[in-house]
């Protein structure tokens, strides 16, 4: 592709990703195919010589698109939303354009410095706690790629700080104990997994009502395998659960951690974005605490994934966990924070400039978008939350402090309300005109409604509501 | 940020990166900057207010391009290449245009198939072994971010096998053994020390003349361990190490280690890709006993940061190693191949729809530049070479068989030549002109001539042999 046709075909594709993005509410939320479809209608060979990009293009409006789960629509109550915007697309861009290396600070000293500058700037916009500054004493910040990456960093720092560093050279882990909720995400148990903790040395901590963790359960639980010889190593504190939106309580949790020096790792990847308004500060509660943190941009603030900004209380134990350099070779420099090799702050080697599209959101967009958006996705759940406290066939199963409202079915039993809940799921979802996720909790099927797609206006979770209302009978 | 700023913005930058690309070689290499000097040129706190995306822009041209190393500078031969390419740009665009997740199938159908697919295009574009098909029995491949995740998740795979899978319940590693080289990269101790492998239990094999593993010397260091008690689980064969691109015997190690029941991973991050062009596909010798397989389109292949390929022939100890699903939920599905849910091939959760970029490579640049560009830089690394030969002050140090040259300044003893070779390389960065990487092999500093940018032509590398070989007396 020469200059002057990347030059054409770029500004094309630029007015395409407007008008897609402008337009993207007249088409299905979830596409309607089968495994295979997508792919048999892909040539099973590739081309023998050069395409036009317009015939990449046309195979994209006629075969990608139609295939796609549409993330971006503001119909979409799934999951977390992951959300883009127009300045950090551009940052996206940008990156790919400039094709650096931030692997190490001499490897592009640019892309490490604004890395660590937004850092800090997303520190403040967040008011977190300043030991998570870069020119703090013991602690910095990072973009990671998710928070499955920046847990499995979590797990990985805690490991080498309950070892005294001695798992880099021995690998014994086998006395080591994890602790978090059955409300934790996935990525918990993936990364202790990763990291040579098996299941039988983790515990899951009974929660509350409101699913979050009970500190009493958490000591009880932590003294019983102290008792047995375990070595208690690693909390994870949920800012935020992704089945309910559940808060664990910090405060608590951080005091039990402290007296038995275990590691506190607090996963805020949804809900932590909202303390851009400072209404809604409380979802730092206990950070002060926390040995590490992370939120994620590419969910409620609009920076297109991947975005996971992950802070640490200590470097030492990061650098301990991750740098792969001998100890002689360890940079005095690195450790003092006046030089970062942020290699050594994730698991990959290379990195690409992430730094630019956060930056290019925080200019461009800026609190002055961030906090109208946060506020309404919040108002409109307590809304929808009337709603359906008003109509008799439907239950909240769980508190709904932000964007996130977990609903079920009424029935005799638990039975029937779970097959009702999950036929309502599947038959909103087929329609294509929404898309919904389901979870259990406590053994109760649950419909979540996930209000944070930056298109999503009033009238749109209205239009869901009634969705769901319409076909609630009919699943029953 | 409005749509039609957006497209007006993204015009804007279209044509910047166009302009940025065709002129880059206009820049230094390497940028002349302090520690500190980027940051302490932007504003320590985030704007109060809105800015616009020129002012942004402007920060851009003024302060971030001058702090950065020009990785797509044609004078760029230090490192290994990360290359990008007008097509592949376009796909990343689009990518975060669209802005869906591929983390399983049901998430985004066509990010899913589109991606099998592109694994199974190029398996055939590389003419690798029939059991990394995605239709194969047992294999298939993956978008991965880097060859680090690549080697990570060919370790937990094999530490899964080597332990009937117990390891997930138990996480005891105490017992496994790994062996590689001294000349494997970085991310394979990483990568083991990340899974619990500690140093204790790497074991690195010598190497011979050409710095490839000696396969007698494996056989023994695996049957010591054995007489030990040890298990050994994890062999990495490099194809194309970091420091000289040395490949190591696959065929002969593949036989131990399938006589051994070990798992052999071959890393052939940079030189994998050589096999586009059917007479390098020497670089493919052995795959055929190999485990697991990664490649780097985003190194010689311009398919910009971050693609990684990598293949397994055992796609059940992945699912075993990365599934988080309980057993009972484990899809069957998707240990047929039917339907693939990548979350389960990876260590994140969240995905991007990197295929996009890797599809438009291939369609729009295609064999027809890739090859060519191959062959170019092979055969001006072999003129380099003679042009070394013919200069008594240099030394070759490493057979060159692709497009990197090993070479170092001459000497009565090894401390003097590597005082020059040392000073040689850092007065050639300093210019600016071009990029170099030192190395050490077995004691001797090295200076790495790595030529792989796709604007790298016969008069950059002569003119970086002009500038070595004008310092190399003033270096001595």
């Amino acid at each position: 592709m020469t200059p002057e046709e990347f030059r054409r075909h770029g500004h094309a594709l630029i007015d395409w990703i407007a008008d897609y993005t402008e337009s993207v509410d007249e088409r299905r939320v979830q596409p309607d195919v089968e495994p295979g479809d997508i792919r048999s209608l892909l040539p099973e060979h590739p081309p023998a010589k050069q395409e036009s990009f317009s015939s990449a293009m046309d195979d994209v409006d006629r075969i990608i698109v139609p295939g796609l789960t549409q993330w971006q629509h503001p119909d979409f109550f799934a999951f977390f939303p992951s959300n883009n915007s127009y300045p950090s697309i551009l940052g996206e861009l940008l990156s790919a354009g400039l094709g650096v290396q931030g692997m190490s600070w001499s490897t592009s000293p640019a892309c490490t410095e604004l890395e660590t500058l937004m850092l800090d700037w997303m520190r403040e916009l967040l008011d977190l706690p300043a030991k998570f500054q870069s020119t703090s004493e013991t602690g910095g910040g990072v973009i990671q790629g998710t928070a499955s990456e920046a847990t499995l960093v979590a797990i990985l720092s805690a490991r080498w700080r309950a070892t005294d560093g001695m798992v880099n050279a021995d690998g014994d882990t086998t006395r080591l104990v994890a602790y978090s909720t059955s409300q934790a995400h996935s990525s918990i148990e993936k990364g202790l997994r990763i990291a040579g903790i098996g299941t039988h040395r983790m515990r899951i901590v009974p929660h509350d009502d409101s699913f979050a963790m009970r500190p009493d359960a958490l000591a009880d639980v932590i003294a019983e395998d102290r008792a047995k010889g375990l070595v208690p190593f690693f909390v994870c504190s949920t800012h935020g659960t992704t089945s309910s939106l559940a808060f664990d309580p910090t405060i608590d949790l951080g005091k039990i951690c402290a007296r038995e020096n275990i590691w506190l790792h607090v996963d805020a990847a949804m809900a932590g974005i909202a303390a851009l308004a400072p209404e809604f500060r409380w979802v730092n509660s206990g950070l002060d605490l926390a040995d590490s943190y992370c939120t994620n941009p590419h969910k409620w603030m609009g920076v297109n994934f991947d975005c996971n900004l992950y802070w640490t209380a200590d470097r030492t134990a990061l650098l301990g966990a991750l740098s792969i350099l001998p100890e002689y070779l360890r940079s005095a420099a690195a450790e003092e924070g006046a030089v970062i090799d942020y290699r050594d702050w994730q698991i990959p080697l290379g990195r690409r400039f992430r730094a630019l599209k956060l930056w290019f959101a925080i200019r461009c967009d800026g609190l002055d978008v961030f906090q109208p958006i946060i506020r309404s996705h919040v108002e409109l759940t307590q809304e929808l939350a009337q709603l359906v406290r008003d109509d008799a066939r439907f239950d909240i199963v769980a508190p709904h402090p932000l964007n996130l409202l977990c609903i079920a079915l009424s029935a005799d039993n638990i039975e029937d309300s779970n097959s009702a809940t999950d036929a309502l799921i599947e038959r909103a979802n087929a329609s294509g005109k929404a898309l919904f996720t389901r979870t259990v909790l406590d053994g109760q099927s649950v419909l979540r409604v996930s209000i944070g797609a930056r298109s999503t206006d009033r009238h749109h979770v209205l239009a869901g509501w009634e969705l769901l209302s319409r076909l609630a009978d009919s699943s029953q």
